[in-house]
Formats: C-alpha cells, sequence, structure tokens
C-alpha cells in the first residue's frame, strides 16, 4: 500500500465524510475492499482509494460527483478491475466509484442490432443475455471485463481484426463529466456528422474525462458457422507474410493469432500437446458454410506458398474448441514455463509490414536481455504481447523486463506503431505516450484542462499533472 | 456578398497585409476569388473572405496561421468548396487557406494498404493514382471532394454501409493548431490505445479545431467482381423491411440506395427509363464470385419474401453500370421536375427499425406542405435525403422548406436518428445540433474554447458563439 494515501486529511477527508451522510452502506472505508478496487493485476505498486462507493444509478453517480467535485477530491471509476496498467489505481487517495452493481441490460432492438446498457454488465453477461437472439457481442479482451471499463481503456482483443475495436462497438454514451454534468453522445443511426465526436473522445480516456454511466453498442448476428484452424510455420517472417497475405486478399477472418516458438513450447509443455516447436497461427472464420469453405480454402493456399504445415480446420464446435484450446491455455502455460512466477505484459501495434521485422527484433532482445517471454499476438492487427517472466526468486528481474519494455515500445513506436494496441496508458506507459504522440500531448492536457480543471477524474493516469 | 464584411478593418486589415507581405502572388484579394471562395453550393447566403491564401505545404499553413493568429483574424480552411451547409462561407470575414494546391500523393504502402496523402488530393485523384495498385479508396460522397474536406466533415456516402464513413478511412493525421502548432495524431498501426482519439475529434470538427495538412488513410482491395442489382418494391416499408433483413443477416452489400415513388418517377422522365412507379432499390455486391453469387441469391429471397418485383442483377461492368444509371442520375433528374429550381437537400439518419416510418411520415409531410421533393437514401445505414425544389418563380418557397427541414430534423431526432449523416452542421444545422444533443453543447463549447481561445479557426460554424 502506498504511503501517499495512508492517511486521508482535509478536503478528502471531508468529501468522504459527506459521501457517508448521503449514501450510508454504500460507502465503505474497509481495507479489504480499499485493497480490492485499487490495481492487483500487474507489477504495479497498488495506491489504495481512501473509500469505495458502490453506484446504483445514474443519479448516484452524478450525486456523488457533485459532492466530490466540491470538495476537490479524486474520483476513481472502477468496472471490475480487470485494467492492466494501473488505470484504477488511487495514487492521489480519493474516492473509488465502483460501477459493477449498474449491471441492467435496458434494451435489446434486434432490428437494428444495437443494445443499451450500464457500464457494469461484464461482456460475458451480454453474450449470455443474447444466446437467445442471433445476435453476439463480438469483443474479447481475455478478462471478462465489463463493458464502461473496455470503452474506457478502448479494448479489443482477438475479434476485433474483424470486427473492431470498442471504438467501433460503441455507438453513444451517457457520461457524467468532472462537473457532474450528465450528457448524451451519438445515437443509435449508424452514423452521424453532427459535430465533434464525444463518444469516440470519451472511448480510451480512461475515466480521465467521464464517467459512463450507460453505453450504446452495436451487436453482430451469429454466423451460420464457425470454422478454426490452426498452422504451423516455419518462421515467423513465414507466418507474418501470411498474415498480410491473408488480410491483403480481403478475407474476412474472424480471428487470426500468433504463437511464437517459446509459447508453442510452453503449451506443448503445459497441456501435453506435440505441436512442432515453430511459429503457430490460429484462425477462426465467421459466415455461410459456403463462405467459410471459401476462406479455409483461400487460406490454405496461401498458408502452403509460405511454406507452412498442413493447414487443419473444422467447422465442427467440439473440433474447433480443440483446436483452439491451445490459445486459451496461452497464458497458464507461459507463467508455467517459471513456476511461481508472475508476467509482465507488454502491448505494442505495429503496422502489418513491420510486424516480422519487430517481433524478431524483439525475440532477438528478449534472448540478448536472458528474459524468458513468450510472445502471442492478433497479428491481423499487428498487435502482440510479450510476457516476461519475473521469477519467484529474482524480484530484481522486474528492472531488466522494465528496461525491455521501454526498447519494445521505441521499437514499435520507430515503425510506424504504437506502444499500446488495446491495454492504454494508464500509468504504465505515460513516458511511452509522450515519446509516440509528441507535441500532440499539448492537445490532449488542452482537452483534460477544459473538461477537468481541477484534475479531480482519475488523476496521473495518460498523463501526470 | 454578406454586408458584414464588405469593409475589412483593424486587426483583419493588418493580417491580410502581413500575409501579403509574406506570400506575395500566393495571396488574393479579388473579388472573383473571394466569391468563388465562399458558398455557393447551397442556398446560404454567400459571405466572402477578405483574402484567398493558397497554401502550398504545410511550412505555408503553419507561418500563415502564425500570422493570423497574431492578429486574432479568422481562418477558413477550403479544399474544392463542395460542402453543402456553409462550412466555407465567411460570416466574420478573414482569411480562406486554399488547400487545393497541396494535392500531392506522398506514399502508398500496398502491404498496410494505406497511403499517406495531402488534403488537397480528391478522392477521384487518388483513386486514378491507385488503379494498378489493386487497391481502392471506397468513400464516395458524390460530389469529387478533397480528402481534407472529406475528413472534416465526416463524409462518407454509398459505399459507407460495407466500408465505414471518413470516421473509420482515416487512421491519422497531422494538424495544425489554432495556436499554430503542427501536431501529430494517430499512426500506421491498425488499432492504438494511446490517449484521447485525436484523430476522431478532428474529423467532423469542421476546421473549427485544426487544419489538416496530411492524411493517412486506410484503404481496401479491389474485389474480384463487383455485381450490381436493382428491384422495385410495392412500398416504402416492404423496401425498408428488406433493407432491415439484409443487413441483419450480415449480407456484406457494397451499397444499397433507394429511390422512392417521386424520385423514380423524375428519372423515368428525365431519361426515358420505364421503371414501375414506386419505391426502388439499387444495391452492389463486392466479393469473389461465389460470394456475389451467395449474396445477390439470399437478397433475392429477402426481396421476394417482401413481395418485391424481379431482382435484376449482373456482375458484368457495362450492364451494372447501366443499372446504376439510374442513381447516377438521380440529383439531375430531381432538378428536372420543375426546370430552372434548385434544390436544398436534407440529411437526416436513423435507426433502421425507424427508417420506413421516418420516410413515410416525411412524404406526408412533403405532400401536405405542397412540396416537390424526391427522396434518395443511403438506406443501409438509414441515412437520406430529401431535395425540396424552389421554384424559380418562387422564392418566398425557401422559408416552407426551412420549415419543411426543421420538421424533418425534429422527427429524425425523436426516432433516436441525427439531422445530419453525412453533410455535417456548418452554418445550416447550428438549432439541430442543440435539439439532437441538449447538455453536450457545452462539453463541444469547452473543447473549442480549449484549442481555440480567440475563435479564430472557422468561426460561427457548428456552434455560434
Amino acid at each position: 500500500m502506498s504511503t501517499a494515501n495512508s492517511q486521508i486529511v482535509g478536503d478528502r477527508e471531508a468529501a468522504v465524510i459527506a459521501l457517508q451522510a448521503r449514501f450510508g452502506a454504500q460507502l465503505t472505508r474497509a481495507d479489504a475492499l480499499r485493497q480490492q478496487h485499487a490495481n492487483t493485476v500487474t507489477g504495479l505498486e497498488e495506491q489504495w482509494p481512501d473509500a469505495v462507493l458502490f453506484a446504483q444509478s445514474r443519479d448516484d453517480v452524478v450525486t456523488a460527483v457533485e459532492i466530490l467535485a466540491a470538495h476537490k477530491c479524486p474520483v476513481i471509476p472502477f468496472g471490475i478491475g480487470t485494467s492492466l496498467e494501473g488505470q484504477v489505481n488511487a495514487p492521489r487517495g480519493g474516492v473509488c466509484i465502483d460501477l459493477s452493481r449498474m449491471d441492467a441490460i435496458i434494451e435489446v432492438n434486434q432490428t437494428d442490432m444495437v443494445v443499451r446498457v450500464q457500464p457494469g454488465v461484464t461482456r460475458q453477461q451480454l453474450n449470455e443475455y443474447l444466446r437467445d437472439t442471433g445476435l453476439f457481442f463480438p469483443i474479447d479482451p481475455g478478462a471478462n471485463a465489463t463493458l464502461g471499463g473496455m470503452a474506457a481503456t478502448r479494448a479489443s482483443g482477438t475479434n476485433a481484426v474483424r470486427y473492431g475495436t470498442m471504438r467501433d462497438a460503441v455507438m453513444g454514451l451517457e457520461v457524467v463529466l468532472p462537473n457532474a454534468q450528465l450528457i448524451r453522445t451519438g445515437g443509435q443511426a449508424k452514423k452521424s456528422a453532427a459535430g465533434y465526436d464525444l463518444t469516440r473522445l470519451m472511448i480510451g480516456s480512461e475515466g480521465t474525462l467521464g464517467i459512463m454511466t450507460e453505453l450504446t453498442i452495436r451487436l453482430h448476428g451469429i454466423p451460420e458457422v464457425i470454422a478454426g484452424g490452426i498452422c504451423s510455420f516455419n518462421s515467423i517472417g513465414d507466418a507474418c507474410r501470411a498474415v498480410a497475405t491473408t488480410i491483403q486478399s480481403g478475407i474476412p477472418v474472424a480471428r487470426i493469432e500468433l504463437l511464437d516458438t517459446m509459447q508453442v513450447r510452453a503449451c506443448n509443455g503445459y497441456s501435453g500437446y506435440d505441436f512442432p516447436e515453430t511459429p503457430l497461427l490460429l484462425l477462426e472464420f465467421h459466415g455461410s458454410a459456403q463462405s467459410v469453405d471459401e476462406q479455409s480454402n483461400a487460406f490454405t493456399a496461401i498458408a502452403e506458398a509460405e511454406g507452412a504445415g498442413e493447414f487443419i480446420w473444422s467447422s465442427d464446435t467440439d473440433e474447433r474448441n480443440k483446436l483452439w484450446q491451445v490459445r486459451h491455455d496461452a497464458y497458464w502455460a507461459a507463467l508455467s514455463l517459471i513456476p511461481g512466477s508472475q508476467g509482465l505484459t507488454t502491448d505494442v501495434c505495429v503496422p502489418l509490414s513491420r510486424l516480422a521485422e519487430c517481433v524478431e527484433a524483439t525475440q532477438a532482445d528478449i534472448e540478448a536481455a536472458g528474459l524468458t517471454a513468450p510472445i502471442v499476438g492478433h497479428v491481423g492487427d499487428g498487435n502482440f504481447h510479450c510476457l516476461p517472466l519475473v521469477p519467484p526468486d529474482q524480484p530484481e528481474m522486474v528492472k531488466t523486463i522494465q528496461e525491455f519494455s521501454k526498447r519494445l515500445s521505441s521499437r514499435a513506436i520507430a515503425m510506424g506503431g504504437t506502444c499500446t494496441g488495446e491495454h492504454g496508458i494508464g500509468q504504465g506507459k505515460m513516458d511511452y505516450l509522450v515519446e509516440e504522440i509528441g507535441e500532440a500531448i499539448g492537445a490532449m492536457r488542452a482537452i483534460k484542462q477544459a473538461f477537468d480543471p481541477d484534475n479531480i477524474f482519475n488523476p496521473d493516469k495518460i498523463f501526470s499533472r
């Protein structure tokens, strides 16, 4: 626990007292809950809020922000706590507003394929709810995150290559601003040219500009057929060329994931597979039976041209799940390379034309630095994650990994890419952001200042003040 | 010409003199050019700038903005002048920066399917340049607009149902801010979670926040087969239900356009077609031969279920062009209903589930108001345009049309839609914007104030100050 907020004083204390008077048992100062609401997923230091408020309605959020703003007390919005860059930490203390109880699915419009939800709805909850409608919500960042949190961090995941990211999925928002004003952005029409795109501004703003109290989200029809496939390549270069050709050919792959050699080795060891210990691509195709056939055949030809091993695919659900199990195992398999270790994930994204070069240079860097760091990638988007491991008996390895992570980000940025494809900046990547966008940081700060002159909404995230 | 800026005085005069000293013959005060650079497309009053500067480089733009900002002189960016809502008018005078000479196609990256262009490149110029690459730029707003202008107004058009709008097409920008700072937003990676989405903030900001000096744009592979089709329906309701079912079924139509009965009648009269005088849908399918077949067959079944006439389609280029000619004729055919008339287009967009209701209510309104106003629509997105005609001998009809347009916008907004699907707010829809977004206008104003405290970039557009 950070010493910076071990004692709360002055306005923050007054704010918490005022909140308690208004919200009673919805507010807690219990250590266990404060700790649970600070970052606990990654290697960043935990920084507890002074208190946690469980909001139950938009009115709760408005009222809480009114009280907190009056006291200039920091406010940290919280969904379910799966963010990876310290987005829910409370470096200046303040009150965490937990939105997980605002988990109503308000309305599904099947004709428009649109759903309105409260921010605490998780993606799995939504898909379970939609099961009988023929619709689904495709964005899958791995964790069962809340939709509010996913929007706030501009999340994406394996399906983004076909269905886009939260930037594309969110059509409109209801947001409480730092001045406690409730606004609606966007709407239910598929497109609009009506003024500034406040929806997109809020998406990826990580709670620094507003707290989402409702989201209007685009859904998709469940495809008639889903097929999965798997294929080994001799080299990262071959695999990446196959990916680029697949995308250029307009094959609408729903997923195209890379596991590098170290990751395949980890999976073989962890789950008893006997894949060749070379890079592996996993694919998923969505469409009619005919279209899925056509996609699979087209990919087979591309893979063969790159000297790949046999492309095994199936549209049978059990078979497909078996093929894809290796991807689902990846995280735990990676950790098993060093029992008891902690993984510190990275998240660069580069243009497809630079992907092979970036992955290969990163593998060489991993080797030179003496790291154990398997790689998995949402390679259709040029996005990949290394998972450098901190052995339990070598905590000093964190520093080596931080230096590696910095080099990796710089490498991706130099290739026209980004330090974060989908995890966001949070506390962990503020320096990389400056390196990546240069002078544009001034424009971001100007927006923050305009919306939140007292810097109360998730302070010291994205950029420090 | 507006009297408001018939004389320029004080700082504006000093600004123009300073610009002239720096740019010489690149600057003009000639009436003919000033007039040409004010709005001339629609019914809005022309408001001339004091002078026009032909920028030839980003440095020109930076230098000009430095000089103009120092004098607090209005700046109006100009592409090719095809905007429809007075976006290039100069209600406070000032200097128009014409970007049409910045028309270099800087770099095409075929692997990444990305192009970097200067803002004055037009969409047709880009597609001609790309002809031998197998790539194309799909967004087609009708006019041969510049890419900078299209980004600034968040343009879209007939292909948006499949390929998205400028919001989706633009990956990154180079922008000169009102403080003359040059920033880069976005990049070449397919996705990013790095801070606020400044790219999307600039898209649709209509020159009020920045002047684009370079755009990075996503391209698409030219489809193997393009097929066109045409089909008559008994009613708007039937046609709209067919559209909704087509979209829900996940058929990736590239275009799906509606002509209402009055528009079909106009086209029959203008070009000698003999279409049934009932609503007509035009479609275009992109894909492999097999996929286009599958799409056409699926649509045929949907159209039949809605009682449509025969669906005639062809993948032969000449045949397809012939089928689609009726759509290309639509604007001129509409005007021919009243020879010598002027059309004042509207631009609402509603959720698909409300489309039939909105079109039918609008037709009833047109009839009750005694207007001649054919309807065409990018109906896959729920977007449609009425073209109410002002007869040459009835200029007073403008007022009737303005009242109709206001009712139409209110109708669309009440249905969860927007007053503008693709034309933007400009001068013409400021009141509708307030009606549509309510309190959120305050957030937009706060951003404007933060970027442009002296209100020099395209003042009195989107919102008046």
